[in-house]
């Protein structure tokens, strides 16, 4: 079945959603994304992704395109018109087409604002979670603001790639010794009931998701402590885990081979999982 | 005029010459690109072009989706259609449309060709190389494979505009105090005689024109370092100049505000870019 896809004001079905060829999201990565995901046909974190959305277009100076209830009524349309039950909305605005050129186009040159939805049957039940991942560490090699949620994600792709050929599942990427995050993850470590994740900056996405996740910890009077983690760190971890907004929390088993912990899924990232669902789907819009 | 834009084996109007919104190309600058200097209606270069493409697409495991032959062809088909006498050919070739996944999609997945030409009318008489360019420094940002020409240029993009934002015509970036090379060329200090540039490796772009001009250079008996240099250096030096295939050689005069040398056009620049636009020309095809 052919979904219905929103390019620049209007609905199309997926064969005709098209970019022109110097839209700058296609010549030089210009452009910003959010994902959210649907349960139920309801939307997660949609004020989170608006907000972050809004500072990544504005630290590429950026407007926004539309308001943020404008993008909302987009997200629900699409989630009515493909009967989405769940799965996710991915949205890309980008600085507009113009003749190919390294500088900026004329502040009115339109932006282009594409979205789109993905069906992810029983998304919020992936068997991951019982299974936990694989994870292999691979050097990061991204640029230096990733903290702005650009479309520049090929090394991301890399990294996948490198952690199938590997028989993983996926790659924390390291720093100067120390783990930056996952290739489309926040990564965490739990240490004597102590949940460690990186400290925010420009090395690593400001997650929606882990901003939930670790207020979700605190509320539960859990220890968290936000600062970088070495390798060695992670490999003598009790447990470890992920988050994203397609992922929500997912335990990690194994760091380069060796299993973390006694190698099954932790208590901390199954009690963090289990709340940031039911709060989720109760925030959900 | 409308321009004639080749996407995927057809030959279209601009306002046609459009992708899918799930091209990797526009959702994870997932491609790699080349642009190559048309003068007098003949193309420079488009050997050493079409090798760097093939190296550029096999380091991201992706191979020629047509013969050097057939490229070549599609260039002067555009030249031809366009009436191009002086300008640019910008080649794009992504790893296609599929639906959204870091992983790569399947092997047989179609890549994605877009090639479009631009007009330059006297190219190769710039007064910017009477005159010289303005150069400001910025940290450089990019990710660490620069070797590969992918499109993930948003930081040489917001270096432009830096530049401009300061009065300059472009930026050189600088990493652990050394030059790597400017946001769209390579960058090149003269001390005492000496052309001093940096050294091939994953840092920097292996600029076709780098390796031409250089190749004149010790044909024309002048001595040439590939070493890496500091701003320090650069600021102390008594000529700069930038290569690239759309600018060909251009000297450098002021770098953050103040004058390199006399402030004037140097000698070694002034010359190789005569010999190279001779050379270049005469080779042409």
């Amino acid at each position: 079945m052919s979904r219905t896809v929103y390019v620049n004001g209007e609905f199309v079905p997926e064969a005709d959603a098209k970019v022109s060829v110097f839209d700058r999201g296609f010549l030089f990565a210009d452009g910003v994304y959010e994902v959210t995901s649907v349960l139920g046909g309801k939307i997660l974190d949609f004020a989170g992704h608006a907000a972050r959305l809004e500072r990544s277009l504005a630290e590429l100076d950026m407007p926004m395109p539309m308001g943020a209830d404008e993008l909302l009524d987009i997200h629900r349309k699409l989630v009515a018109d493909n009967g989405l039950d769940d799965g996710l909305i991915y949205l890309q605005i980008t600085r507009g087409a113009a003749d190919r050129d390294f500088a900026y186009p004329d502040a009115d040159t339109p932006q282009t604002v594409v979205l789109f939805t993905q069906e992810k049957p029983g998304l919020a039940d992936a068997p991951m979670a019982r299974q936990g991942m694989k994870i292999i560490s691979i050097p990061d090699e991204r640029w230096g603001r990733r903290d702005i949620k650009t479309v520049q994600l090929l090394y991301p792709s890399m990294g996948k790639m490198m952690a199938k050929a590997a028989g993983a599942h996926d790659a924390w990427m390291v720093e100067d010794g120390h783990v930056t995050e996952g290739t489309s993850n926040n990564a965490y470590i739990v240490k004597d009931g102590t949940i460690i994740t990186r400290h925010l900056g420009n090395e690593i996405l400001h997650g929606i998701t882990r901003a939930a996740v670790l207020r979700f910890a605190r509320e539960a009077q859990m220890r968290v402590e936000e600062r970088s983690f070495t390798l060695e760190e992670a490999a003598a971890a009790d447990e470890a885990f992920i988050t994203s907004a397609s992922t929500f929390v997912m335990p990690v088993v194994e760091l380069d081979g060796a299993p973390i912990g006694d190698g099954t899924p932790g208590p901390v990232a199954a009690r963090l999982r289990e709340i940031y669902l039911d709060e989720s789907r109760k925030a959900a819009v």
